[in-house]
């Protein structure tokens, strides 16, 4: 992408000298993460495949009663390969083909757990707030052909997938949902999970789609730890971090799709914070690349009709509960971060910090039901 | 302080080279905040005596029907003038004495709101756990002399002051709380508000001393715009800032006490996130350099007695509703952040990202209210 920042992390690497670069990465992201020796043979598949490789870990203390809990999750950022004029079902295809040389990759990473984009098997094409072709890309979650390709991965490498798709629920009257499925590492359905807060921002026109999810704060219990999805546009709402991880979560993904112009200053931010104040580690990932449609839309902010809505930056990350944090995935490159992590870490760091002993959440409980009431009156002291 | 890092942003513009600096700061903070034009008399007297002068200024859309509402706060961070173990009296004097002269800057550069940093009148001295002389520190919220002397600069500079100090209860049994007095441009006392949740930290023995505050969410509407205080620890709270905020708070001041070792890389998070989620100004106070005391005192980590809880890196920022920032004051030396906003901003992001609309606050009432009972079901899929 000419112009683009490759990534905030290389410039920074390239410019500042080192005995100051370890000060500014100790305030900017609570040290330097540790990096993970990473499979000469997988290094060089991501090369020949054209996607960036990063791994990284995090490690916690070691316990008398508990062995380490370590697991290895895999987040994969792309662009879309096709034109987003091309037959649906050739550019699912060529979606597919795409994850799956990823997922190889992860597989000879040890990877456990992958998660996807939001929506990957489609361009993000609530922008232009047409509905042909592209609810076409909408799947059965039980038994679509995404999911179906998703269970084949996870028998076939012994993986957890996490597959964030458009949802046609038919037993709902059709209805749309923007949806995670679950996938066990055994191949079977865990479960899913859907979208609880809707964008009406921008070219993010997503309410004309599709509604907020009614599946709650699913947790998800697999053998390598206990994940949950917060998808896309929940990130801006501390609570439903919250929701998630009062159900037992302790690594929360977060797969995207966002653009630089819109949101790229709150993206270290959001996540991050939700990975702290939940004594959590947290997962967003962004998709890559600008996206052009046939037909021209407007943003709703007085500019001419066009045809893309803008550059989607990657720069996918995991924050660990200490606040600690990787470096950020490209900006501009399709790639798969591999991160190892000790889930010990989340029970350490609540047992230091206790923000959830110190949430009064009781208090907040009643607050909340008062403030949501039509009758409600603010607690405002005037002179 | 030798070996400490002074300023982050600093450091990142003395290395990275023009063009690639805008793009870092607009990643990293959203943007180059506009910088203030400050009175020549007000940057040689910051000098003469000693402070950093910086002055920012946050800008919104004009609108029809309302005019902007300018208000400019002042953020004020400072070490302890003299050792802790001189007489109370003697440093509460000094102290007095050296924010005197700083709001006293402020007031030439047109400060309408002035908060000091936590705890102001006293060392930090929770760490030794002992009860004299510290608890002599605390005052009377209402006829204190703090405040007193709060309520002169008041009704001299025309500003609200607002004062973070250890208040003495008398009508409630003597206890002591972690208040903040709010004190219109007037010089009336407009209330008070009391840290919401207390730590139990490393160095933070802050439960031996004061409880959870019982005065919930006060907002104080003053002149100059709509204000509330969440005192230090209450930053990890993401529900502290939403209940500040859905009480009508547009500026959130948060005066702290933290240290680098502990939470540095969670400073530039938390505020900053919280003004996102909320739609609202908040500024973080944090206050300056290494406090001694006689007695050694163990820090719950195995280590050595000792007789000091580590560096308190200043770096005292404003974070707007738009996700941008100013930069932080310097992390050693006492300061004056002067930050010019226009109000009209918080309403403007909040119509363009919707938060509070897409918050879906009666979901998390009704779920928060099940997750705090005893009998609470985790929401668990299991395969």
């Amino acid at each position: 992408m000419a112009g683009e920042l490759e990534s905030l992390e290389l410039c920074l690497e390239r410019y500042i000298p080192p005995q100051d670069l370890a000060e500014v990465k100790r305030i900017l992201y609570g040290g330097e993460t540790r990096k993970l020796s990473l499979p000469v043979a997988a290094l060089s598949s991501a090369q020949e495949r054209d996607f960036e490789l990063q791994g990284y870990g995090f490690d916690a203390a070691p316990e008398q009663l508990r062995r380490p809990r370590i697991v290895r999750v895999g987040l994969v950022q792309n662009k879309i390969p096709l034109p987003t004029d091309t037959a649906v079902a050739v550019q699912v295809a060529a979606l597919h083909r795409r994850i799956e040389e990823i997922v190889e990759v992860a597989a000879m990473c040890g990877v456990n757990i992958i998660c996807f984009q939001e929506a990957w098997t489609m361009p993000f094409a609530f922008c232009t707030r047409e509905k042909l072709p592209w609810t076409e890309f909408a799947e059965s979650a039980e038994d679509g052909l995404t999911t179906k390709f998703c269970q084949e991965l996870a028998k076939k490498y012994d993986m957890v997938v996490v597959s964030p798709i458009l949802e046609r629920d038919e037993i709902h009257g059709g209805t749309l949902w923007n949806t995670a499925v679950v996938i066990s590492n055994s191949g079977a359905i865990l479960g899913k999970s859907r979208k609880n807060h809707i964008p009406r921002v921008g070219d993010f026109n997503e309410s004309t789609y599709y509604m907020e999810g009614n599946m709650g704060h699913p947790v998800f219990q697999t053998q390598f730890g206990t994940i949950a999805v917060n998808i896309c546009f929940g990130r801006h709402h501390p609570l439903n971090w919250l929701m998630y991880s009062l159900n037992g979560a302790e690594i929360i993904f977060n797969p995207s799709a966002t653009i630089g112009t819109l949101s790229e200053s709150l993206w270290p931010i959001e996540a991050r914070n939700a990975a702290i104040a939940n004594h959590c580690f947290t997962c967003p990932i962004n998709r890559v690349g600008t996206e052009y449609y046939k037909n021209a839309f407007t943003s709703g902010d007085g500019g001419k009709a066009h045809h893309d809505l803008g550059h989607f930056y990657g720069s996918s990350y995991v924050a660990a509960p200490d606040g600690s944090r990787t470096p950020g995935l490209s900006r501009t490159r399709d790639g798969l971060l591999v991160v190892e992590m000790d889930l010990n870490l989340c029970r350490q760091v609540s047992d230091k910090w206790n923000f959830k002993m110190t949430g009064r959440f009781e208090m907040y409980a009643d607050k909340l039901a008062e403030a949501v009431q039509p009758c409600f009156t603010p607690n405002i002291i005037r002179e």
